[in-house]
């Protein structure tokens, strides 16, 4: 963490000093975030960093969420996490996916586990797969927004009425019942943000709808405190049995509790999942079949819910191409199946990508239309996700005697393990992508995906980390330089006139200069560096040791991501951690041209 | 972290379920707990853990420290936090010493960097030596507290005026002057510790004083927020420059504040460090002509202070022989330098021996002739780090134009860095540490010292994990038992016959069971585990999966610790972490025999 650089303050470092917002209006804003899920407190979360800009969170529910549905964290929102903050304490409540097993009939009937396979590749993030009550994830954010300069805090109770959208300042005008006073209350904003779930209010109140097939199934879904023989009750497992259906073990957190999803009957044309008066006995029963013949004797049931498999997907994320005022994120765009534990994740990363594109906006730093980035690059990957619920979802209920079918779910299932994690996201060039020019020179930290970490030492106090946790969730752009074999940070090499190009243009408000540089870090002298990587900080203009980084000899960054150790590498990495593009270290003009469609 | 075995409760895992309390006694008490420093408050955050425990902590003080005098975390101290659950957040908030650098005066005279060393060697823990200020380990610590059954928050503004011994059940009576309200409290305890620093009311009133000669020499501290061309200024770097005097430079938590130590003048016969009457001018004119020619340039004191270097002990640690029922501990007990960053370290150490000893007693579970052991075992720590500290501090003194003196400094500096790192505590043979009859199974596992931890595999859900780090700060003794080669749990092997035996001890409410295997994780099934491995826990009887572990083959544990791989082994482990006694795996009379010593 860094903290003091204002001055000395006692105190927990995570808790910002108060903005002074006394003459801040509740009731004209400058975003209004309908929803207290994870899309909309990921998004209340980004905008609580900034002091100069008036957030407000609403919701319908009478207080924070305490059993929460999903539970399923990807190693990618694990690393979103770590940009947040709040990483360690998700890992340190959270339970670990380390290994999948899958279980089908074995060739005299019974069943038996066909396969054990790694869940997460190596190498494939420095963050586990981690499985977490989402009311737990909830409570991070929410500490994390009482605690930014503005101590935003939702307000709950709040039922959204209408959405209309007219002209002037804060064009966009929220009508809602409050629950608690029986009054109404109006709310103007510049933008607003739905992310009030599947039957967002803000979502028809654009005029759009949610399009798709349902696949008539029907599936359970328990928290259960059990005893049972079956031996992979603490793994991940898939089991598919000969006649009684299929079920997913996920173990959740604390080591006791377990998740099941359990397979139920297909749904009749026009019949609903509430039509079926399921019962958590039901479940029970299900559950017990599948296993069969091993014991279940549940002990408690913590939660449970039956529901109707279906993926949904909205036309468009946002009300218009030209500035756009109104957004809708999470489930609100896009509806699937929990099983792929893909849900609270995908909504997480919509946020993640609108937050800093609001306060880029907001702060006058972007003209308006980098908002329209949204809704085209999340449209994309709601599209790519119901594509592979629904292939998931058919393939997971094909009966395990069908041993064909057996392996093509787990083929799929392993094949799709980068998908799964959230690291696969790739952003199609537009205003703040680019088309990757010297992409050859870092083969594998690919134009359009999220920077993929690797170990570094920081020079300046020989600290062995993650590069990747460099980027915090600040809204700031960075550059990284990897420099040339030759360039160990003396003048007139290709990093000092990067560094000189860089101090010159003036970026440095919204852009941060980072370096890592292929000499043994007890070799450099971070006083020889250019005056750019050890830039003053803060109020009192001190020296930030934090920008510089040296090869970790155990874990080479070059090797593991493919750089060119001769000619080095430029990265322009977005503030949600995307790499925006991959130049030249020499291509002075291939930043400044890259950088002027992004800012005004 | 486990939870959820009573029964799935929302919320934050970490607070416990609360306990009623409402016929406690304030003012006849189990445990009187004088004073909130690091001593203190490690008692008390070990007492917190026991619903069935009435124990206060009160202090002089208004309230919480908010600036703290001493920062330097010891691995130990980390690995310690571990076991109470809050070393994510330490090591997530602190400053990680990796390096340290020695500057002295080169061939012409010019101060310049002479050695580069780690500060801690490969493998001396897995945990990282920090730097954090001992206010937020205070933190950490009241966080804990009140968040245990018993919600233990401390009682500020009480000047303890005397402690007596009388008789009955609760013969210690201290007396206390509010100092918010003027009034006198009086407080009847079965036991009282005396955590009250320095000039300990309690060591008075037990007719006790620290003895020992100062060095009648004078240091300045300072923390601070500066700007320097010192290349080194975020490593600990120790500069014994030709003339002006020596300085230690110890970077600070946050990346900007830095503390430095620097050598003044002698002090007189006579004459105390009041006397000189030091200001911040002082101290940073003399760091600026120790650094020469560097530049300094401070923008801000954090905090400073002036102190004479003095190693003083007390005889001991207790009221009495037989039955003491008033203990001091901390710096109540030794004071010495604090440079060498032992200070908070041992102190904190001192409670955790004592806390678990205290909580034992109460609980009916061992004779009260345990309590002897912790003045025993601590004066013998005490005294190693009085003289290491005398040693430390008389070499860092030396002039660094004496090249020999200078080596022999990091020499001596380098040697000692496993004592400073707070592992090579051992403790001597007695009712609780044994001889280590089987020593030679466990050649890297000594008796006496804290258990040293290394990576394993859970058996249940395959998670990579450092096994250390399954004793927990619990209050419970621990069996580990490690299989010897042809042993993978299956029946009529040493293990089965272990654990059948431990099973018949009635020994299981005290001491948990916990093994580990040389087979691989993937090749066993836990359902096949003798059922002392899987036990029941918890409200509801669930299954206990967290005592099982899988060797590590990227880390073999049983080649890094010595581990005989034929015969396996069995380890005694302390509540407090330290192995009691290493033993034949077959030796049932040894373990039956060792803990008849320990419990009643």
């Amino acid at each position: 963490m860094e903290y003091h650089q204002n001055g000395f303050r006692p105190g927990d470092p995570a808790i910002s000093p108060a903005a002074d917002i006394s003459d801040a209006c509740t009731d004209k804003v400058d975003v209004l975030i309908i929803g207290c899920g994870p899309a909309g407190l990921t998004l209340a979360a980004q905008l609580s960093a900034f002091a100069d800009i008036n957030t407000r969170i609403v919701d319908q529910k009478p207080g924070p969420l305490s059993v929460g549905q999903a539970d399923g964290i990807a190693c990618r929102s694990v690393e979103m996490f770590a940009a947040f903050g709040f990483a360690h304490q998700v890992v340190h409540e959270a339970y670990q996916v380390n290994e999948v097993a899958f279980w089908r009939p074995n060739n005299d009937g019974k069943l038996a586990r066909s396969n054990r396979i790694a869940d997460v590749e190596p190498d494939l993030s420095e963050m586990p797969h981690v499985i977490l009550n989402q009311a737990r994830v909830h409570d991070f954010y929410l500490d994390l927004m009482a605690n930014g300069p503005r101590r935003l805090v939702p307000d709950y109770n709040r039922q959204l009425l209408s959405v209309t959208r007219g002209d002037g300042d804060h064009p966009v005008t929220a009508r809602f019942a409050r629950l608690d006073s029986g009054t109404e209350e109006v709310v103007h904003a510049r933008y607003l943000v739905g992310c009030d779930g599947a039957r967002s209010t803000v979502r028809s109140s654009m005029g759009l709808s949610l399009k798709g097939a349902s696949a008539r199934q029907l599936w359970g879904v328990m928290d259960i405190l059990a005893v049972t023989d079956f031996p992979d009750i603490r793994l991940k497992a898939a089991i598919q049995s000969a006649e009684a259906g299929s079920l997913l073990i996920i173990p959740r957190e604390g080591g006791y509790m377990v998740r099941f999803y359990i397979e139920l009957d297909a749904l009749r044309d026009g019949e609903r999942a509430a039509d079926r008066g399921v019962t958590q006995e039901m479940l029970i029963d299900k559950a017990r079949a599948i296993l069969a013949p091993h014991t279940l004797n549940v002990r408690e049931v913590a939660w449970w819910s039956a529901y109707e498999i279906g993926q949904r997907l909205c036309d468009r994320f946002d009300d218009t191409d030209e500035d756009p005022r109104i957004f809708i994120a999470g489930d609100a765009c896009h509806t699937h199946s929990p099983k792929a534990g893909q849900g609270m994740n995908v909504s997480m990363a919509d946020a993640f990508n609108l937050g800093w594109k609001l306060a880029s906006v907001l702060r006058d730093q972007s003209a308006p239309s980098l908002l329209s980035t949204y809704g085209t690059e999340r449209h994309a990957v709601a599209r790519e996700l119901i594509d592979f619920d629904r292939d998931m979802a058919r393939l997971f209920s094909e009966r395990g005697k069908d041993k064909a079918a057996a392996d093509r779910f787990q083929a799929y299932f392993a094949r799709h393990a980068r998908f799964t994690a959230g690291v696969e996201t790739s952003y199609s060039a537009s205003q703040i992508v680019g088309r990757g020019a010297a992409q050859h020179h870092a083969t594998g930290l690919q134009v359009g995906k999220r920077f993929h970490s690797a170990p570094v030492i920081r020079l300046a106090d020989a600290k062995p980390m993650q590069l990747g946790h460099a980027l915090k969730a600040d809204g700031l752009w960075r550059i990284i330089a990897f420099a040339g074999r030759d360039d160990a940070g003396e003048p007139g090499k290709p990093m000092h006139a990067f560094c000189a190009a860089y101090d010159r243009s003036g970026l440095s408000d919204a852009v941060a200069l980072l370096a890592v540089f292929q000499a043994g870090h007890r070799t450099m002298d971070p006083m020889r560096l250019h005056p750019a990587l050890i830039p003053p900080k803060g109020a009192l203009d001190l020296t930030d040791f934090h920008r510089v980084f040296c090869v970790d000899p155990a874990a080479d960054i070059y090797a593991m991501r493919g750089i060119n150790r001769d000619h080095g590498v430029l990265l322009i990495i977005r503030p949600d951690q995307h790499v925006a593009e991959v130049l030249d270290l020499s291509d002075l003009n291939g930043v400044s041209g890259f950088f002027a469609k992004v800012f005004v």
